[in-house]
């Protein structure tokens, strides 16, 4: 099963999944999917409405794709998570999870449009594998305690615009992390437990149809696990907020790629959780 | 007029406070002191409401106080914008303003109890002047229509952690930031029109009685408008974000004064928009 949100921007409604490809409505299970629906064991709802025949199949053809949670509460970042980008960006592996916040209105759907910010000049892409939170964490002591937090994994783009994170920032990467549509998200929630291992999962992005990124994440420096239970010492994570796990080696700032303009396609792809794209435009 | 939410955490209700100091139901203007009621000009709707003597007056005795808007979607935060403090944390004046987040969950009323965390060696306070945004600002070109995005003001501790801030950090100051409770506001909203200039308000704070921050906001190095209009060209705020708009020296980071224990009371204050207080408890 796969959750998604499928209308106008704003207007967005519920839908399943299920394995054979046929769309469901979901609105008679939950309005939303959103904290409230993961706290409240909604995934499980969703499947047992879903395997009792009880949702209307939907015709879900020419409907825009939102991004597959509610806008969160917070969207938390993690740095340097994979040692080879942490070394394509100029840095050693870090001893600790870095920790970094995008704005969540930069969340949109996966096949939204993306800005170049205006007087950009190093916007980037960051494929990731995103995690919704799906109960409160706080002082986790456990790596058991941490997955069974997470409610889903889906694919982010984590876009960035490295001379606003870099150069005029002081040094807090957030600066160039929050521009408008700067979090596209999605197309699908994949509950936890149909992931499997979230260590063994293919990851890749490309522009213009050329491979960009293209790593595992079992590259990972600190697993997902690892990163929830870290996180909860920190904070308290609640249920529907976004955890961005960080980015593999193959972004504009390594050298090796030009950054993105106007007219550009990303393409960001995690196994198991399908694709998304955006075309780029200028703001 | 002052606005303010009073009731228990979850369950705080909207309020206005006239200038002879009775306090008037809200709720037949609004249910809540959110964006959607900021950007809908909500604050002249309650305003003429209560000039026009058609709100009830209301028996707030023993009610808490909440902080005086809904959960923000945002908290923006703003480092190192008093000379003074950047010299005390061992940093040059930033050329930029420096840019951080807090997640949202650590907004708590004004004089509820502050969490030390766990495995805490160095937590500090920080009053800063806080900004409320009431219209959507983005790529905006002058001081005056920074100036027109800003609903009110009101008072934030910044409450900070800084081994986690800085120790164990990779350098990414929100990881000492987003402690439960660690954000402490209000306690109440006055509108940005009944404030005059946002460069003349001196702001204090106070531990057990003591005092340590003794400033006043013309000493910022980026002011209220310079601020709104710079962070509008990397990300849109909107109606309800909150901006912690810096703190002034005389905090523990100085080394002049010893870290916050449980036990310990600390007050911040600003002119012309209250004081609150909070009992330091380990988490």
């Amino acid at each position: 099963m796969e959750l998604l949100r499928l209308g106008a921007v704003g207007e967005e409604r519920p839908y399943a999944r299920a394995t054979d490809g046929t769309t469901y409505d979901l609105s008679s299970v939950t309005a939303e999917i959103d904290g409230a629906f993961l706290a409240s064991d909604g995934i499980a709802r969703a499947r047992a409405a879903l395997e009792a025949g009880s949702l209307p199949a939907a015709d879900v053809e020419g409907l825009r794709v939102g991004a597959p949670i509610a806008k969160p509460a917070a969207v938390v970042c993690i740095g340097q998570n994979y040692a080879a980008h942490a070394a394509e960006s100029g840095a050693e592996p870090p001893k600790e999870p870095i920790v970094f916040f995008k704005h969540p209105n930069t969340v949109i759907g996966p096949y939204d449009d993306v800005l170049v910010p205006r007087d950009s000049r190093r916007t980037d892409w960051e494929v990731e594998l995103a995690v919704v939170i799906g109960k409160t964490a706080r002082y986790l002591t456990s790596d058991e305690e941490a997955l069974a937090c997470i409610a889903g994994y889906t694919v982010s783009n984590d876009v960035s615009e490295r001379a606003f994170q870099l150069e005029v920032s002081g040094g807090q990467w957030s600066k160039g992390k929050c521009c408008e549509t700067f979090n596209p998200l999605g197309p699908v929630l994949v509950p936890a437990d149909e992931i499997g291992d979230p260590q063994a999962l293919d990851l890749k992005s490309f522009v213009n149809g050329e491979p960009r990124q293209a790593s595992n994440t079992r590259d990972m420096i600190f697993s997902v696990a690892a990163l929830v239970r870290d996180l909860s010492q920190y904070m308290t994570l609640d249920p529907g907020d976004l955890v961005n796990t960080g980015t593999p080696e193959g972004v504009a700032l390594s050298g090796r790629f030009p950054y993105l303009a106007p007219g550009d396609v990303v393409e960001c792809e995690i196994q198991g959780l399908g694709r998304q794209r955006q075309e780029l435009r200028q703001a």
